[in-house]
């Protein structure tokens, strides 16, 4: 059974700093058609950064939702730019920190059903102060480390509320069970 | 030091069918103004069903990034449902399959950057086939079942690309070394 959806029809509708929205006309494999609404995204890297058994978490308000939500750091991917580039560079600004470093532990689409952002998870280590870096005044964000032993009861606190967040910590979990 | 954003004015672009598309214009905590771009989702329900030690998978067409991609069963949230009951009502509608006991695993926000949308993950357990179901000829989905000791070299291939999808897997697998 082919899956394929064919596109017929492409309207622009929002084309704005970050995100752009569009409609798309498409043919479904048994010749019907429907619509689909898709936001195009720059994508993004998201920073596991360890350190003597400890996680670098952020806590940073988040205005789509109004709410403070604890995460990795993180950041868009800018035009042109490698992402490994990217991640590099957003732990610097987000966190002052550079990474000796960087290895990447899985690539993912958040939304799929609507949204084509891709993030690109590394963990960062051999981590030293940057000399690059001046904090960013317009950058309201709180930094704090956690112990790796502390992880499993705040996975299952219920107080972590981000999909990177928590599949980073999941995984950084599983590798440490593994290399036991 | 307060993380908050006020809004201070919102522009509507987009009343789409499953998105809303807004410009609001925010004061930061050091009193400058910035612009965000949010998007309004319904949210979602995503499904981790389990039987006989293997969790059932779907391959599905995405059309945001034009890739077939491996998913767990999951759907959008229809207006006043609550989320346990668009878990069972997904659950036989992807898969014909209806699930004796649901449990919430966890709940997290995918994209928080830009837009709202709330995944619900609940483990489904006790299935057995639904007397309601009738494949519906405008779902294109490929539906199998992954042996729970295959997890760990799928995560590993790099041919899982879904967010929630990885999490979820990583979810059952820390259960299941939990209770070894």
């Amino acid at each position: 059974m082919s899956l394929i959806e064919k596109t017929l029809s492409v309207e622009k509708i929002y084309d704005g700093r970050i995100i752009k929205v569009e409609k798309q006309q498409v043919e479904l494999p048994n010749g019907r058609q429907t619509t689909r609404e898709v936001v195009k995204h720059p994508g993004a890297v998201a920073l596991l950064a360890v350190r003597e058994n400890q996680v670098l978490l952020i806590k940073q308000f988040r205005k789509a939702m109004d709410e403070v939500l604890i995460e990795i750091p993180a950041g868009k991917v800018e035009a042109g730019e490698e992402r490994i580039h990217t991640a590099a560079r957003e732990l610097i600004e987000e966190t002052g920190l550079e990474a000796g470093k960087l290895t990447l532990l899985h690539e993912f689409y958040v939304s799929p059903g609507f949204c084509d952002e891709l993030i690109s998870l590394y963990q960062a280590e051999e981590l030293t102060a940057s000399s690059e870096y001046t904090a960013d005044d317009d950058e309201f964000i709180e930094l704090f480390w956690l112990p790796v032993s502390d992880i499993e009861s705040l996975l299952q606190s219920g107080q972590l509320r981000d999909a990177k967040t928590i599949l980073a910590l999941q995984t950084l979990l599983l590798n440490y069970n593994n290399s036991k």
